[in-house]
């Protein structure tokens, strides 16, 4: 039967009514009652464990009185939890999750399996892998040669991401050493494609073979002596084992120089949790090099190839380079085909060799756009046939397609993927990678014969250990009735794209009294960016006032009555958004760059919108939730003017 | 009305036959049904979003079709899940979950709060809050100055301890930088309590200041001169900021001599993860020293004391000791209060501290064991008279009072908390760590004035962002059901304990035809190891092969019928288990110590049944799975000879 997804839509979520309660109930119970047959059919003959006459005894009843009274507590404090649900909110990263991923999650979450290994998760350990897979396609990824798996979150997919990449980046340091120790005289590709003899090489240039050429080398060397003694010669001289405080003594012992700590490259944009990263991982705060973006708040290819050939000169090693897709506050999506013909250059013209990793975590998802039902890609202007032409651009479509060729990509499902929490992804694009973290034995050899299932084994190769099957069983069923391509996710946040831009458009055009929006560029997906100001003369500080005082009009955890509309706000600093900060603070006319630059963290108050709300883009029934913000927003200005003037 | 933990217990769970389906059925519903009518009372006036009209769409249907079609798919897969629930699971740390804890998780599964910070999650934080105090006081910790979170799991906990202790072990070197900096004569309580200035202290000293001065010279740093100036000079000094590599190569050159690596002490006992944390922290494999255990695989005090000493005379300092309440693979329980005393006369006669770290992963829960339903601990005799005197020793609650001295203490609830996966938990006894590894602003001034509801934003000062809001609801509706007391969780692990006593003295004494069961002295909870031998004389590769044959009979994923009971087994190799090994093999009368250090990865095969079920103390119907247990792994033990057999 063809399929509509206009039509399907409306059978994807609960609903802001719960339209679909009655389904959602159905379901429920099926998976419930299912659950409780099972129990009841494995080994019947061990009898009953609780008796109903356990059941009328006083100490149960009060267990149950206890548990209803706490529940119906719990239940009325749940209402005062936000409503992701509504149109209304249009606050962070979070809408309704699909049923598929409710009812998924509930039915596993029954079993409890736990996916660290399949012994204790044979079933949801298999839907993890499938899951993985079916991400790592989606982002143009070789099924036979990449790997990925489920994450907590974000934070730990992106810790993984550097992890593997500082395993990677010191990897042919190691090799060079052990080699030696083993005598054996190896070779290795260099940046240029010259082919090198390992033992000959410097320091420098250990730490600039690519990802693909240090795991071939390493490939060789497990070929080249017997496995026990490769892995201790590896052991002895990697970085995981020695520390890298003795480490750092010894290259500089052994190279008669002490390595330059190697930087990690982001996006001016990037999370916050990138701080954390490197902070824990031993990198330091130091060498997290922000680099510029422009005025769409995207990574400035330019801006990187300067810091790149800055660095060489320097001799500064360049761990990892993270771009962005999809930002927290922007929904920016970097030029990663433009950052990507960087790195080319940079391996020919400067010898220089680091891990890319994009930190899709928002954006991911979005990528299901670019995919017809029948597997192949969609272009720009077949996109744009179903989206009354406002979205997105060629360029756009390039930077997705791109994904495929990021040496690891992070991917968060509890985001644009619509499943609850926790489930982040974490993809790379050459499985070789994951050994060099495995921890039993830490230094695996390549070819040795898996056992069966023991691909099944997560625990061995990933960060965290015990973990929810639930999550991995509530993505797979989520993406079997969405699936990733133009009739499932694409379709979803294709909407939200559109509603995304009817909503900018509004901001940019609508009468709100005597106060205007200052709307950001039309944003790479769904996040609508933009600052009021009011007609008259004004300054730089009075504009982030009253753009706080809008935020707490229109957002929760406030005193005074509740929100028509909720949103959020963020602020612009220096140097982060020192590419995008001109043409804003022109449009509003307050201030100078200098003076923004000059207050520190008060930076520039910007306003959010986040549209993960598919309906918005075109209400079948029910109200217009642009026009409803637009007049909402314009009440909140006048509120807090009012408010302000009352207080000064 | 008085509390019967007894006529409770069958409340608790779902149970083996799903005798309490009804209930839980009654309180889904009930859950769902609240929850649809939150949303149909959230802005009425809004109007429907999807109509009865869409609902009767083609493409509805066809959705609908699809998530009902593979939703039973995915029910009949996870028939093929492991029975967790019932009295034959005897393999890993899991069992079912309380029915409060799968209620509490889907009831606010459907809000999907995201406990990142309390904007998204205003009532799920502020449980998580309250049941990390709750978990605190379990502990002993001090609700006024202690704090605590939950985490995915066990993983990222511990991984969050080393990385505070890292930050503590160094702060004063940093403060020592600062306080030069900023020309500041401040002074520090020395290990031996001696007050010295900062400015006169060797590299050596400064990272042996304890914990709590340590923290009290960072508060007075910041109390000396401008906050401005303080973050500046501590971000200049600090190891998070520099990185190792520019740290090591700073500390050479400012004292003259590189700092050793520092340690990790851990009972040889821990689990895997803490050799993935050493070496995602940079710290290193090489720097985890494992300490040997005693005969009831604990760590053994008077290595850990010798191990000191030599380490104090080498002048290498110890980041932190990992001490471990309920192993994965025995549920030893250390004797943390000698282990205290140890480090107490290391501060005293070698002028050492170092952070002490309890990894509670899995025994944490059983400290409920030690508290009366009125808030006063109980003493051995006291839960004693509870356990027909089996269970536990006096040593043993002196072990888990300790817990309350320990710097952080892990513990997680999806374990003997009986609640789905993830929930593991941190907590911290002088709260004003974490401000170490706070991100936003990376140094806070510990005295300014936190705004209110700070304390809500948890991705602040933890190592994860987003997070299910959901696992807080789960663990708080189960404590609430099940105190963390005598009457509730207590209770619960009290019995299980007496089961596992049941069990180790049935495979003692039982008869296996020619087979006899050689027992691990009695657990110090409820995991009870075992090896098997044959009458006649053999070897220990015979009896690995025999213990293998009867696991391979014994567990799931392996061809052949299913399994009557199902178990686990570890490996006992050196060094690990040096110290528990010679009366194992004397009592098996196989092969000598050397033999067994001689087989490397094969070890000794040891078999293991996890006892959480708590009906196998005193099983009021159904089959007693003691007996059934005995018998099935007699007839384990003939069909894996036979098959030997045949194969030889």
């Amino acid at each position: 039967m063809p399929y509509h997804p206009e039509e399907a839509l409306p059978a994807w979520f609960l609903g802001p009514r719960a339209e679909n309660a009655e389904l959602v109930e159905r379901l429920v119970i099926e998976a419930l009652r299912d659950h409780v047959f099972w129990r009841r059919n494995y080994h019947p003959e061990d009898g009953v464990g609780i008796r109903e006459v356990d059941k009328r005894r006083e100490g149960y009843e009060a267990a149950v009185a206890t548990l209803t009274q706490e529940l119906m507590g719990l239940l009325a404090a749940l209402k005062r939890d936000i409503p992701f649900f509504s149109g209304r909110y249009k606050g962070h990263m979070v809408f309704e999750q699909t049923i598929a991923s409710q009812i998924g999650y509930f039915a596993a979450m029954l079993y409890n399996p736990n996916n660290v290994a399949a012994e204790v998760s044979p079933v949801t350990t298999r839907l993890e892998v499938e899951v993985a897979g079916q991400l790592g396609r989606m982002i143009g990824y070789d099924p036979g040669t990449a790997w990925g798996h489920l994450t907590s979150g974000g934070t730990v997919a992106n810790f993984e991401a550097l992890w593997i990449a500082r395993q990677v980046h010191y990897l042919p340091v190691a090799a060079a050493g052990a080699a030696r120790d083993l005598g054996l005289p190896l070779e290795v590709a260099l940046p240029t494609r010259a082919v090198a003899r390992l033992d000959e090489l410097p320091l420098w240039a250990l730490v600039n073979i690519d990802n693909g050429a240090a795991l071939d080398l390493w490939q060789a060397l497990w070929a080249s002596a017997p496995h026990a003694d490769v892995g201790r010669a590896l052991e002895a001289h990697s970085l995981s084992s020695a520390g890298y405080q003795d480490y750092t003594m010894r290259l500089a012992h052994t190279y008669g120089d002490p390595l330059q700590a190697a930087v990690v490259l982001v996006a001016a944009t990037a999370h916050y949790s990138w701080e954390k990263i490197v902070r824990a991982l031993g990198i330091g705060a130091n060498q997290l090099v922000y680099l510029p973006v422009d005025a769409s708040c995207r990574l400035d290819p330019a801006a990187l190839w300067e810091r790149l050939h800055m660095l060489a000169l320097r001799r500064t090693p360049v761990l990892a380079c993270v771009s962005v897709c999809g930002t927290t506050e922007e929904s920016a999506v970097d030029r990663l085909d433009e950052v990507l013909a960087v790195r080319e250059r940079a391996r020919r013209e400067l010898g220089v060799a680091f891990h890319l990793h994009s930190d899709a975590c928002y954006g991911g998802y979005a990528a299901a756009v670019t995919w017809r039902a029948d597997g192949a890609r969609r272009t720009g202007a077949e996109i744009r046939a179903t989206t009354d032409g406002v979205w997105p651009s060629d360029e756009w479509v390039r930077a997705m397609t791109a994904l495929g060729d990021a040496d690891s990509v992070t991917i968060d499902p509890h985001k644009l993927g619509y499943v609850p929490y926790p489930a982040g992804a974490f993809l790379l694009r050459d499985r070789r990678a994951r050994e060099l973290v495995a921890v039993d034995p830490p230094y695996l050899a390549p070819a040795r014969a898996a056992p069966p299932g023991d691909d099944l084994f997560l625990g061995r190769s990933i960060f965290e250990g015990s973990k929810p099957g639930a999550a991995a069983a509530a993505v797979w069923l989520s993406h079997k009735v969405l699936p990733l391509d133009e009739r499932g996710y694409g379709y979803l946040i294709e909407r939200t794209a559109i509603g995304a831009r009817r909503l900018h458009s509004a901001l940019a055009t609508s009468e709100l009294g005597p106060f205007r929006a200052v709307v950001l560029p039309e944003p790479d997906i769904n996040i609508v960016c933009f600052v009021v100001r009011h007609a008259a003369p004004t300054t730089l500080a009075a504009v982030n006032d009253l753009n706080e005082g809008i935020y707490r009009r229109m957002s929760l955890g406030h005193d005074g009555p509740a929100p028509e509309y909720i949103i959020t706000r963020t602020r612009f600093r220096t140097p982060m958004y020192d590419g995008a900060i001109e043409p804003i603070l022109a449009a509003l006319d307050v201030g100078t760059v200098e003076e923004w630059r000059g207050n520190g963290r008060e930076g520039l108050v910007v306003l959010r919108a986040t549209v993960m709300d598919p309906v918005l883009a075109a209400p079948a029934s029910g109200v217009d939730h642009v026009a409803g913000f637009v007049a909402a927003l314009g009440r909140a200005c006048a509120g807090a003017l009012s408010e302000e003037s009352h207080l000064g």
